[in-house]
């Protein structure tokens, strides 16, 4: 077990819980990458819609930047709502569970689940993306790239949040403190220009004018621009990771989050305005993303611009790591409604739940090397489940509070109201201008997925009606003892344990033997010496050896059809098959025999009935 | 099991072998494929090496063709003696075996094994690249096309010796016949012309001399040349597989394999003189094999061109049959001694030693996927397996004639030692020529597989040594019952039937319980009232619960300790621990639950010993 230990750490107790709680400070990096992330992809995404306007375009960002920050701060002031009203966690489908009832919150749960899957493919390949148009040379390790750094943030999960908050609260912080360094140096430059800075780097020239402003395409810059807002659920999941107070730790955390978000997007948009930045179109040469040219605007292209694209590359790429902080949270809670698999409820060995964690690194190496490391045509895709949640969200609290009206009830349901009303139009909007392009895709899966969550359901509700038992045991009677079978292949040391402990078991043994085989002969002569003789000396019908003919050398069909047709003619008895098994030293050994006795096993599992039990007779060649 | 009845057929009962047994003109196909569609290659890989001496050195290829030919008689003629010394199959191993003793017939055995291997990868590989070469189209899907073909010899193999032979006839004759078609008509234009007839199609002009005739290069050009004989030991592996009378039929094969393939080498190289054909270079653009210039002298390119083509290609990718076909009889032979797995004697659904046709198709596929279908590199390194075995069976012969001196025995061993003195020499020269280009790997490999083959009898000898058994069985003593522990997580139908049937093997009962779980409250109250309490009331002791806590939250360590620790209290007594087990319907629904009976059943396994057995109680929720 060392191994495991030094990947993902040595276990710890249930009790030292609290060491593993996280304050504000590891807060950020864990469950605000995903968000803050977004201030380097979220302007881009609304001003690349913007290129056919040419400069003039450029004029429109900072209302609608605006815009966008009206809602985010309407998202975070009812997410702060949220936390208070559920300090357990309570993501989306927690308060659309609670409020809205068992529909709203499965669509909420699959949206959300859908969303992390996305989050985490598209987040590590634009962040290998941007790496590799710096390095060209790195292009065919695209792929290989993109899963080292999918491993890297799946080993970290593993070994706890205490280790992931560390591992990455640099990166995070230097991509928050370079920005805001640029944004400083930058609105200071305008200050002292006028209005009018003169870029160090000179940009490149703006595309031409091919087309006129209408509402519509303002409307769907307003739904790119809003994909900034993605990964804001995450700390109301993730309440119970945080330190005592959790609540007042998880809020501060979120307050913090929220506001550097702000701050970047309105401080970009503006320089982007003031500076006359236009997006460049990605699938050019000469493509420069907006912050590149914003940096290089500031500053030039010195050591500042390379460390921060550096930190920009980075918290792109771990952004996907908000995913694995709050789908494997979201599962267990999905789990706990029996709508999931209950393994994604156990804690692991560092108190993480490791299945969901596991299973997200699958479906996004999956996704990886599906899309060979390029995952732009995913990006459309993911807002709709992300702003599915926020609506149905608010929606729920807004039940919240009129179900329980504490103090400013009325206040408190007006914001969650207008949160739901502003991101419900984004949903529309998005899925509109969005559908053709994908956004079709996450309106069959998520349907998709709530069936799944149905069946999974079913089947646990059944399972649980099968073997919940209100009966008292029924002890033993005197003399009640199984049938036991032993198949012997040739006379040895593992079948002479084996029928030794059949002989414990009961008087009736039957064993038999499949022939021809390369002992058959051998056997007849072996089995009078060895098993008839001894059991007559004490007085005791010896076994019956039944030879079961195999014309089709198959060595496990007749054995269990043996069994079977036994169990048929005997219905009120039990029967337990002993089955000789050799244990090999060393797993590489295993090829040298025959694994008939796994095989006959299963078997018997599979096709066998309640009143017929196997027992593994193990013999070590190693003693 | 109806898919695998369609994909590999019915299976067939021991008793009717026969039918499934092989005449001479199925025998051809099978074990003659190989050695026939080195008519194709084996003059190329002789002219290739000429290329440096021009159109001079197409003069030499007739004398060296003739020592070929010469070669292959005398072995043809000891593989004749040794069909009907060893009518039960006598490949290298087996005569070197009887004649030699153990360490030759291993080497034999490695040798031929390595040859076979490499014969699989490279005839299809070789296919493939002809017809990639043909359709530059289907370069980009070289590796798949080498994996479908494989996988079709691999099927047809699995159905058995009968319905390959049917399969491969028509490619196999149609190559024959073509060849010999071709052969004909050039020699009748070649009488006609006063021996220089004029190309059909005009030839690519001879590359420049670039090198003087050497004895070394001459020498070379005859190893290189003998390729064509490796295949021709197929024959003598597979006696039993031919009807009765067996030994007539396999020598009456052997001996039409070997006429048509000294005609078609004869027959071409006397062509290819008068016709003046020089070997391409493979690497260089123009490339054209011999076969398809010698083929587009005599006819042009037509229709006949074509066909003659196709069938060199078809054959050449099915060549890598001959290895099916005595890969698992070589197998199987060493494996009877113990040097291999015993899995490799057993005799499939279809009579075919299954293991082995699978075996040997893995180590094909992994060998065309590593090198992307383009196995070039890998020809220099089979000529050495197969004329070493060939060389120690020809000296094997020779000791079977001093051993049992029949009528002749002089005249016989004469012949046999001739030819080993031949292909020893052959041998010889390979490793020199080829040294570099790979032989080296060979040179490796053999010695670690002969390694190999001693650890793997060792260990069945240690098995055997440590299983083998001349006590008698001892009968249960009265009174003697086992210590039964069932681990229980919650009351419910499963743990009632699992302590009903404990309750069944012996009064003395322990219940195990990990805490805390998620039933952990609960079950105090239930043990007290489903279990306590009926026992009682029988006036029988109860089970004992015995709680075991979990501080980090293991399932299986602390079970599994406890029964160690348990074991070890109570050395003379037997354990049974009874697990109970849900079995699902369906595969997918074992998604939905822990795999933890499964995995405790397998950690006792490895970590117990011969007093602890484990029995899988089931529960079936679909009755």
């Amino acid at each position: 077990m060392n191994i495991v230990d030094l990947i993902v750490g040595k276990p710890i107790k249930t009790t030292d819980e609290r060491a593993e709680q996280i304050g504000i400070q590891a807060g950020i990096p864990i469950f605000g990458l995903d968000a803050l992330s977004s201030a380097a992809y979220g302007p881009e995404a609304a001003l690349s819609l913007l290129i056919p306007l040419g400069l003039l375009g450029v004029q429109y960002i900072v209302p609608i930047s605006a815009a966008i920050i009206t809602l985010l701060i309407i998202v975070y002031f009812s997410y702060l709502q949220t936390i208070a009203a559920y300090p357990s966690g309570g993501g989306s489908y927690t308060v659309a569970r609670y409020n809205l009832g068992a529909f709203p919150s499965l669509l909420a749960a699959a949206a959300l689940l859908t969303d992390y899957i996305l989050t985490a493919a598209v987040g590590i390949s634009a962040g290998v993306g941007a790496l590799v148009s710096a390095l060209p040379a790195l292009q065919p390790r695209t792929t290989a790239l993109c899963v080292g750094i999918l491993v890297i943030i799946t080993i970290l999960n593993l070994r706890g949040v205490h280790d992931a908050g560390v591992a990455f609260m640099v990166p995070t912080y230097l991509f928050v403190a370079t920005l805001l360094i640029t944004i400083f140096v930058g609105l200071v430059r305008t200050i002292l220009s006028g209005g009018h800075p003169v870029p160090v780097t000179p940009l490149p020239p703006p595309l031409p004018i091919t087309s006129a402003v209408t509402f519509w395409l303002l409307l769907k810059v307003f739904a790119s621009g809003c994909t900034a807002l993605t990964g804001v659920e995450a700390v109301s999941n993730g309440v119970k990771a945080f330190r005592e107070p959790g609540v007042k730790n998880a809020q501060r955390t979120l307050t913090v989050i929220i506001f550097l978000l702000a701050v970047l997007l309105a401080g970009i948009s503006y320089l982007v305005k003031v500076y006359g930045i236009a997006a460049t179109d990605p699938g050019q040469p000469g493509y420069q993303s907006i912050l590149s040219m914003l940096i290089a605007a500031v500053f030039g292209q010195g050591v500042f611009y390379y460390i921060t694209i550096a930190s920009i590359l980075l918290v792109l790429s771990l952004s996907a790591n908000t995913a694995f902080a709050d789908f494997p949270r979201l599962c267990r809670a999905i789990s706990q409604n029996n709508y999931l698999p209950h393994a994604f409820g156990h804690r692991g060995r560092r108190l993480v739940y490791t299945y969901g964690i596991v299973v997200l690194a699958a479906l996004t190496c999956f996704l990886l090397i599906l899309f060979r490391g390029v995952t732009d045509r995913l990006i459309p895709l993911y807002a709709v489940g992300a702003f599915l949640a926020f609506t149905l969200s608010q929606f729920g609290m807004v039940m919240h509070w009129l179900k329980n009206r504490g103090p400013h009830w009325r206040k408190s349901a007006f914001v969650n109201g207008l949160g739901g009303f502003m991101t419900g139009l984004t949903v529309l909007v998005v899925l509109v201008a969005k559908f053709i392009q994908g956004a079709w895709i996450t309106v069959i899966f998520i349907p998709l997925l709530i069936l799944f969550f149905r069946r999974v359901r079913r089947h646990y509700h059944r399972v649980s009606v099968a073997t919940s038992c209100a009966d008292p045991v029924v002890p033993a009677s005197q003399g009640e003892r199984p049938l036991v079978v032993v198949p012997v292949e040739h006379w040895s040391r593992i079948s002479k344990q084996a029928l030794e402990f059949a002989s414990r078991l009961s008087p009736e043994i039957i064993a038999i033997h499949v022939e021809p085989g390369d002992h058959s002969e051998l056997l007849h002569s072996e089995w009078q010496r060895y098993v008839e003789q001894p059991f007559r000396a004490e007085g005791v019908d010896p076994p019956k050896l039944v030879l079961l003919p195999s014309p089709y050398r198959f060595i496990i069909v007749p054995i269990v059809k043996y069994i079977l047709d036994l169990s048929e003619k005997q219905p009120d008895r039990r029967i337990v098959v002993v089955i000789p098994e050799l244990v090999e030293d060393h797993w590489y050994e295993y090829f040298l025999h025959n694994q008939r006795a796994r095989l006959l096993e299963w078997t018997l599992l599979v096709r066998g009935n309640e009143r017929i039990f196997t027992v593994s007779s193990p013999y070590y060649i190693s003693e």
